[in-house]
């Protein structure tokens, strides 16, 4: 569950600054990758800036990673040399608990092994992520490219696509349903694209004007802008599911009833407090408020399958290594449509 | 969907005094049943008192209804004269609509009938509920009682039963399950018998210990006292399933915590503002805060066969008609172990 890495903050100041990091030998269930194309999430900022008080350093971020297959331990047929493969933000958990036997293995009882700045046994004592040029990833965490996609587009999809891509699966989102995606960032347009895959009608639901028309360009069969009262109240009662992507705590009411009775909004990103929540709201129409966190390994693998199937990839805009601190400020003004994706080859 | 009645309240002062209502005659698909028991639920005193602000008077509540069929119409073949009935919340419905179709008659999207306080067609423009002699109902918001059941005791089943079994029975808690039951007052005992019946590990939560007991009494394996620290510490994450009973505003934070991964806590009760939501808790263990409305009649009608075969009913404190305003103030006191009954003979 380590790498090779030549590139992590030093320290908590937000800059990423060359280091050396410890490297791991593949053992004989091991896959060695050369990373090709690394995603930048919003996490790995706050992991740098140690906004959730848990960094160590250095750190290497990066859990959005494409790569190809360079090495295979002994025990390992899964792989070969030269397949394309991708890690996401998990490398390792107990695999036998409750959750992970029922492939949920992000909520794995003793502590899934996150992809980065996570404790594990290797020399160095943690995990390294993806602002790499090599990682070594036990096989069982190691997710096959479908051939067809873009690699670079294809890496957000290891936590961007599968964020999304899971509570719309597990609330059955299909055609013939009205699906909300609240909030047109990196998750908002995964959504946008995986819920428009899976046939259901859907709206983008933002306070931007501006972003209505990239939202019907990413494949929004409607666009509801959030602010105006009037659209809103046309609005009630109309969704079969909402994906709230917002990133923030916010007020959730508004969008609570837009939703129809017997109907779920599930936030996949406001890990802040969310403002009151009425009650009366969730009662009367029997609804449902829920959380959804990445997805476990055999979800990975189907989300990369479906995207295969119907060609889709992020939105991304390729940055050099050396842009990160540049792209890292851009992300936080909000300015990137939609995910940034290092070229490791700039490494 | 109308009754006759000789109990109202004449004005909003929270009173029941003396009122004469208007009669309907039984129609072709009416059942007209005399009216035995009427169990007093907290609704009836909101209603009085209008803390909802859409009550009109003269109003009769009373939604918890068992009495006999004394008549029915030309086209009622499924009761006969002497059938013991109850009657519950609702008493129309448009039986036509995406919820009603799916026998979720309480979500009815053109608005159901509510057994009292309700527009109407019939004589009176209202309905007027179960504090009475007489009450005449379409056959379909008609429910059998099976014969083991007290009778009495089986009033308050027709609220306070199926608010809780409801989403007991929707949320699949079976034996091997651990369950727990938020609050002990009519919604919360009700829970406890019915999640015990179930098979399911019940446990009672409450910030009283006076209560422990009685909820082992009633059916509990454990109790949670949830002002002690090192208890609820104890409970994380140990849940696969809450019932909320609580009926007021409160901070869902703490139980939350109780819940496993992937699991949901249901509010029945709560339908003022909840205080600030964790966002970060419902994402990171995917839990589910949801909310249920009594119950639709098909569901009803198997939660009454479900108590009869295992012979559930209500911890009830029979009262005589005039007792009500006495009922009233004990129940704003949290005074009763656990349902008033109005016994009708004493009308």
């Amino acid at each position: 569950m380590s790498d090779i890495s030549a590139y992590a903050a030093k320290s908590n100041n937000g800059h990423m600054e060359p280091h050396k990091i410890t490297r791991r030998e593949p053992g004989e269930n091991d896959v060695q990758i050369e990373i090709e194309y690394c995603g930048v999430c919003h996490s790995d900022l706050h992991a740098v800036k140690n906004d959730w008080g848990n960094s160590e350093y250095p750190l290497v971020p990066g859990h959005e990673i494409i790569g190809s297959v360079s090495a295979v331990g002994s025990n390992v047929d899964e792989f070969s040399v030269g397949d394309s493969v991708g890690v996401g933000c998990l490398v390792d958990s107990c695999q036998s608990c409750e959750a992970c036997d029922i492939d949920l293995e992000q909520h794995c009882l003793n502590g899934a092994v996150m992809t980065y700045n996570s404790k594990t046994d290797d020399p160095g004592g943690r995990t390294y992520g993806g602002y790499s040029k090599r990682i070594v990833v036990q096989k069982d965490f190691v997710l096959r490219i479908p051939q067809n996609l873009n690699k670079a587009g294809a890496a957000p999809l290891l936590c961007a696509g599968i964020t999304t891509y899971s509570p719309l699966h597990q609330y059955g989102v299909k055609k013939g349903m009205t699906v909300g995606i609240i909030g047109l960032g990196g998750l908002g347009h995964m959504g946008i694209k995986l819920a428009s895959a899976m046939g259901a009608h859907t709206v983008m639901i933002t306070t931007s004007q501006d972003k209505a028309k990239d939202a019907k360009r990413l494949g929004a069969d409607d666009v509801l802008i959030s602010t105006n009262k009037d659209e809103m109240k046309k609005w009630r009662g109309k969704f079969d599911f909402l994906l709230n992507t917002i990133p923030v705590g916010h007020d959730i009411n508004p969008y609570v009833v837009l939703l129809k009775f017997d109907s779920t909004m599930c936030l996949v990103g406001a890990i802040e407090p969310l403002e009151s929540v009425n009650g009366a709201q969730l009662i009367s129409g029997r609804k449902v408020v829920a959380g959804s966190l990445i997805g476990g390994l055999k979800e990975t693998q189907e989300m990369l399958d479906f995207c295969g199937q119907h060609n889709v990839v992020s939105d991304i805009e390729k940055i050099d290594m050396s842009d990160i601190n540049d792209a890292f400020e851009r992300m936080q003004a909000n300015d990137v449509r939609y995910r940034f994706v290092i070229d490791m080859e700039t490494l």
